[in-house]
């Protein structure tokens, strides 16, 4: 629905050592959900072809076959001018980890740089003290304490969500195809309207003001087209013709 | 990490007929992450808490545990005021369909209201448009063209996170002095009205689902409050009684 522009500048995705081939299939789905198309796995503890991988790939098996395979993280980050590592807030790492939302503010910049790669670690312990110290930057996940664990597909699903975001896809606009409304359509919309309700008793000429009032209000916030009014003036001539017999 | 302070304003999750137990699984994990713990299951088409809901689950079994299990969308949205849609952009409905960023500008509002549900289609074939006509909003995630599907755990993951950051502000206070109507309310007021129109002859057997679909598309702009439902509800009346004279 959006164009794929976000794939243009240079960044790919790299797991290390990931387990669970059935995540390696759902990451390469989410990348393509986002717009991207490079998976990068650094020594993967299972097949990443296997079935489990190409079920849960469904239509991103071609990004999933593209997948380059390397032995080592230091091969993975090869021309990567940012190199972006994922972790928890909890480890022993001192220095800045943003969190990913703050990080994205500030992606196309860093982006413009040259290439850029986001890092996740294994599924079970993420990344080491010497991997974390390859990285440029870290980021995090806005976790509940209840638990902050998210699984890895999850997790590259939000940095690549939220970096198709920040590197300024378009959004399309939600507005209707109908012309709004104007002003002497809408008046003459609410003269018709009184005078049906009154016609069946539903306008009393003690409170008519203060209920009359009302529904404008309440219809007020509704943003009527053209053919909404046209819609109502239906009602109110049906309910006239009705009354009237 | 962070408090779970999201937690409190009353969200729910609804499945629509989830028809892979394993999604149901990491959609649990996936609201446990972001704060969350109300899943709604409707009509499931699989056994929720077989072995691979529960290994998807992994430490979010609590949470997958206490989901509820209801018959219909109907049940599942009881007392909800803001009934939030997840859908493509590609469907039929002529209708503001935001992007979710876009929409969860202005969440923390409309949380304020009364309680929300996000809800989500089956995997194969997303929401009917019997049940998008009960959402008060529609939402879409930013999809490259490549690929617009995604996952239904991903889906979900998308919102339960865009939503946890969107509430980080404290909510707003509602815009009216009186309650949102909810759900119930909003389709007993529907089905007065249509009752009425038909009574009337504005509404014609051949073209009624169009035209009444398009009368909860111009009310469904409006945010009505259970007041506004009674007025509503009182033309209805007041047209029946003049109908059947």
């Amino acid at each position: 629905m959006y164009p794929r522009r976000v794939a243009q500048p240079s960044i790919r995705f790299v797991l290390v050592e990931p387990r669970s081939s059935g995540n390696i299939g759902a990451a390469a789905r989410a990348l393509k959900n986002c717009g991207f198309d490079r998976l990068v796995l650094v020594a993967p503890a299972c097949d990443p072809l296997d079935e489990e991988a190409r079920r849960f790939a469904v239509d991103a098996k071609d990004v999933l076959l593209a997948a380059e395979r390397v032995p080592s993280l230091d091969a993975a980050l090869e021309g990567a001018a940012t190199v972006v590592g994922t972790s928890g807030l909890a480890g022993k790492q001192r220095r800045p980890n943003w969190r990913l939302d703050a990080f994205a503010a500030g992606l196309s910049r860093e982006a413009a740089k040259g290439p850029l790669a986001f890092v996740f670690g294994r599924e079970s312990r993420g990344l080491t003290d010497d991997e974390l110290d390859r990285c440029t930057h870290l980021v995090h996940l806005a976790a509940s304490e209840a638990y902050t664990s998210f699984n890895l597909a999850q997790a590259l699903l939000l940095c690549a969500y939220t970096t198709r975001l920040a590197l300024g896809v378009e959004p399309q606009p939600a507005a209707h195809d109908e012309p709004a409304a104007v002003h002497e359509e809408r008046e003459a919309m609410y003269a018709h309207l009184n005078e049906a309700l009154r016609a069946i008793g539903f306008l009393k000429p003690e409170q008519e003001e203060g209920m009359a009032r009302r529904l404008r209000r309440m219809f007020g916030r509704a943003d009527f087209t053209s053919g909404d009014v046209k819609v109502l003036r239906g009602i109110a001539r049906q309910i006239l013709w009705i009354a009237r017999r």
